[in-house]
């Protein structure tokens, strides 16, 4: 009963004609995507199903705040979660990072519910995290990518995403999927509060199902990220902006293009640009703006014109087509359009491609970067 | 009624003998927090009264949840803000952006105070986030410094700091005056609530008076931060680490840097280092650290011995003497030992120096860099 099978093949570790894990596991994420659908998706009969998640209708109807505790890129998942479950539930979520998060004596109780990620299930400062919500009473569940692992084994319950395993240091399925795992945790607990319709959920699940051929289409069209990257080799300073639920985004292609380009990348909240790092902009630190459709996209038109009057040059991904009023001079990037909730996965592919050629054409050990490691092990 | 006596005095507006406002300001920070305590703390019988603000006990048992919304350096002053609140009085805080608060539709009630913080109370997003908050039905609350401003005219109630006119785009004196804002008002509310106890409140009441002094020993040495702004004029890259309630301190050193030398200063919490930054690390981008006593002070020295390791440079704020085990190459500036919850405006200091040095000597305009306004008046 205690014995738990491994299903990854040796095989798929192997790169697969690709020149870098990090490459084929971008590449890889509508399979991930769809692998950890199907692990929790009924879809004929519309039914979520988690085996190992433990969270029950009592449970979510006695819970009265939830805290997501991460690291690294994990963290940025979490900030994603907070968007979805918050949006979704209703529910209070409070974003913490894992180092920081056990010193400052968080107020949990048995009406909390506290969710750590994390890729390997080892990362020692979630485990400290995960081991602190314990000894306080909070209700404890894990959304991690290796089977068995320490988190795994700690929490009431997991949820897996089922990314397969991730070679290269900078995680990129792994991401994605935990990002899907939140959004299908979050439809879940609103179907069980009632705060979603049974139209609505069909609707989100109808997104969802639709989400790996939009990836398709991004990877696609790759060339073009190559091509960027070409243009914008030799800078050492990048400005990532979003708002709203791609604000994490933001914050995450910054991230991808730090580890593994070695280049200074800083993701910012688009409102807070006038507030301090438009003095930094000039043709030498170019701007990647992540320009979604809806309420917010007049304010991104007046961020790029900000820039763009600085002399600054504008990378934009942006949803749908391309946009004349982004600027002639501005490079556009189009992405599929989606539903507002999983504009972060879509728009994450491009800027994961973007770190990943620049890093290659400038030369650097891509799977193994400088100073880091796969999974933090030591606090 | 309605009339306002505005005491501020036009020839406080002149430099008197400092070369830049942002210097005189930096240097008026005692004297801004002397006037900041006095406004509503009776010495001789210990009793704090905030004559605008507006929070009764009644009030104070009512409240379930604190939310903290601001732009720029502001905003940094509520991430210190609600370690002083959740310390100590138990009260769950969220700290938002100004721009991004009212966008994801914040689960605000009658049971919820949300406080606006802006030194001019004329912020545009902060004003916008105000006017959610009251919509919604939250008991509202301003910290500013200008009497009479929009925020302060909105809110159920306001806090003033007394910094006097700030005329340096880049805040100091406001920011400092605001993190002290936020302590008086914690010790009224944990007085208020009982989660102190009254030798707690006057052992609080006599680090809070002893502060003045101490900045004044930390300015007293102001001349080490120009030998530190000459050796490191050049570089184009800095990062900057904190934990805990340092960790604000952190965002705010590295956006003072940025604003006023356009050099790309980065805050990260000091344990999120290994989970990206660590990649950039080599002898062109220093590494400052703020290294508070107590028990994160090993974590930051191992944090310390990492970015030596990999040819880093590191410069540390460090609370009382030098210490041997920060490297024989480690620049240190010791800073007086205080309680950890004043930490965060002994630490500012030397900071705001450092980044006042280096623009100074790289020749940029102070108090009015390049493409930033005093007061963002649109959104």
């Amino acid at each position: 009963p205690d014995v738990t099978v491994i299903d990854w093949n040796p095989i798929a570790a192997e790169k697969a004609g690709y020149k870098h894990f990090m490459q084929k596991e971008i590449f890889e994420q509508p399979r991930a995507i769809v692998d950890t659908l199907r692990s929790v998706l009924d879809v004929n009969r519309e039914v979520l199903r988690f085996s190992d998640l433990n969270l029950d209708a009592s449970l979510v109807h006695k819970l009265r705040k939830v805290f997501l505790v991460a690291c690294g890129t994990s963290y940025h998942a979490c900030l994603v979660g907070k968007y979805l479950l918050e949006g979704l539930c209703r529910i209070p979520v409070e974003v913490d990072l894992a180092s920081e998060f056990r010193y400052r004596k968080p107020l949990l109780d048995d009406q909390s519910l506290l969710i750590v990620v994390s890729q390997s299930g080892e990362t020692a400062d979630t485990r400290a995290a995960l081991k602190e919500g314990l000894e306080r009473g909070a209700h404890c569940r894990a959304i991690v990518n290796v089977v068995g692992s320490s988190l795994a084994r700690m929490a009431h319950g997991v949820l897996y995403t089922h990314a397969g395993p991730e070679i290269g240091v900078a995680s990129t399925k792994a991401f994605t999927t935990q990002v899907v795992a939140f959004y299908l945790l979050a439809l879940h607990w609103a179907r069980t509060s009632g705060t979603i319709s049974d139209p609505e959920f069909s609707e989100h699940l109808r997104e969802l199902l639709a989400l790996p051929r939009k990836l398709e289409e991004v990877l696609d069209r790759a060339d073009v990220l190559r091509d960027w990257a070409r243009e914008f080799l030799k800078v050492e300073h990048f400005l990532y902006l979003g708002r709203g639920i791609l604000y994490p985004i933001a914050l995450e292609g910054a991230l991808k293009l730090k580890e593994i380009s070695y280049i200074h990348a800083e993701g910012y909240a688009a409102g807070e640009m006038k507030h301090g790092p438009i003095a930094l902009i000039d043709e030498n630190m170019p701007v990647v703006v992540l320009a979604q459709k809806g309420e917010l996209y007049e304010k991104m038109l007046s961020n790029v014109q900000e820039v763009r009057a600085r002399g600054g040059r504008v990378l934009a991904i942006v949803e749908g087509e391309q946009d004349p009023r982004l600027g002639e001079s501005t490079w556009q990037f189009p992405v599929p359009e989606t539903s507002p909730w999983l504009a972060p996965v879509v728009f994450s592919i491009p800027l994961q491609l973007l770190a990943y050629h620049v890093a290659d054409l400038r030369g650097t050990d891509v799977d193994q970067p400088r100073n880091l490691a796969k999974s933090v092990t030591v606090e």
